[in-house]
């Protein structure tokens, strides 16, 4: 059976949102990573940072979550999730690119100032820059996004999950989407497979 | 013929290497960010936040780096630079994401902070931060990387190119890398289709 090594509300849930949509059996491991878990030899054995999510599916263990997500789409899934026409498959992963690169590094760094980097190293005056970032990265969006269902043809694929994912991120972040990236997310955190992943990562949390 | 937007000594020239090394036909055309022209009308119609690099193919049209070449070497490809084998492309694929968030994410907030984002909203306070963050993602790495030729399997893939290109970014911004890593970058630096790249992005810029 798969293994997911999760954290609840981290970049974990993009991996048990996919292996809900895909059906797959597995299991979630928490690492308690506020408690030092991934930074122990087992973990960093796993993920060479520390990090979550990490999955291991048989022999192979990978860490990054736009990597496992694809594996997971590409070797269990039927072409929905990640389509395997070259074009539209370079498209997706064109959106999953500037998410974890544009839309989501204003936002990680905010976090890293305000929680995630040791105290000595959070720079407060950043922090206004990297919302100021984050809007920048929303208007490039906009100059593609024009409130159609998906992202990218005519089905939900991983760049819309990934998309969703990291506007929801935004959100608890006290960012304001445009009303209908705002309606997009909402729809899409509407499926089924993505409350069943946050409840079996808040699951494995407390147990 | 493909039609690569470059910018010398930007991400573009991870496109104009793997092109090199498919040994594809390509023409550069130099797109003047320093002057403006990446917020032009015809330049955002082809990448919506202005930048580097954009490839033409045909009806296609792609941004970002990581899946520009990825698009590439799958599409004209024999399976070197990106293996078929699932297990061994996801492996690739981890690496290649680690390299954009982790490793490079922040020498691109040192650049910016130094004289990417406009002057007010340039924090001097984040550059020491920056550089122990890098520090931090090449201890990441070095957890994984002993010396070995390649990063996954016995093969020079596109995870070796991005890995070569950003420490070279590193090395001219003044970053120390470990020993083991300098031999690395200057190995797969020598590779002749590197330095037809660079040539011709340079011969472009200067047209």
């Amino acid at each position: 059976m798969i293994t997911l090594y999760s954290f609840p509300h981290s970049r974990s849930h993009r991996v048990s949102w996919t292996l809900e949509e895909l059906g797959l059996e597995y299991q979630c491991r928490h690492v308690a990573l506020d408690k030092g878990e991934g930074q122990t030899d087992a973990h960093l054995a796993r993920h060479p940072d520390g990090k979550v999510p990490v999955i291991e599916d048989g022999d192979v263990c990978l860490f990054e979550s736009a990597p496992i997500c694809r594996y997971l789409a590409d070797t269990y899934g039927d072409g929905a999730l990640l389509p395997s026409d070259p074009v539209a498959r370079a498209q997706v992963d064109q959106w999953l690119s500037f998410i974890v690169t544009e839309l989501e590094q204003p936002l990680w760094n905010q976090a890293k100032h305000t929680f995630a980097l040791p105290e000595d190293k959070r720079i407060a005056a950043v922090l206004p820059v990297c919302a100021w970032e984050f809007q920048r990265a929303l208007s490039a969006l906009e100059r593609r996004y024009n409130g159609q269902e998906y992202l990218v043809g005519n089905t939900f694929t991983l760049a819309d999950m990934f998309l969703a994912h990291t506007l929801s991120w935004a959100v608890s972040m006290k960012h304001r989407l445009p009303e209908n990236l705002q309606r997009y997310r909402e729809r899409h955190n509407q499926r089924p497979a993505m409350a069943k992943a946050a409840e079996k990562e808040k699951a494995a949390a407390s147990a």
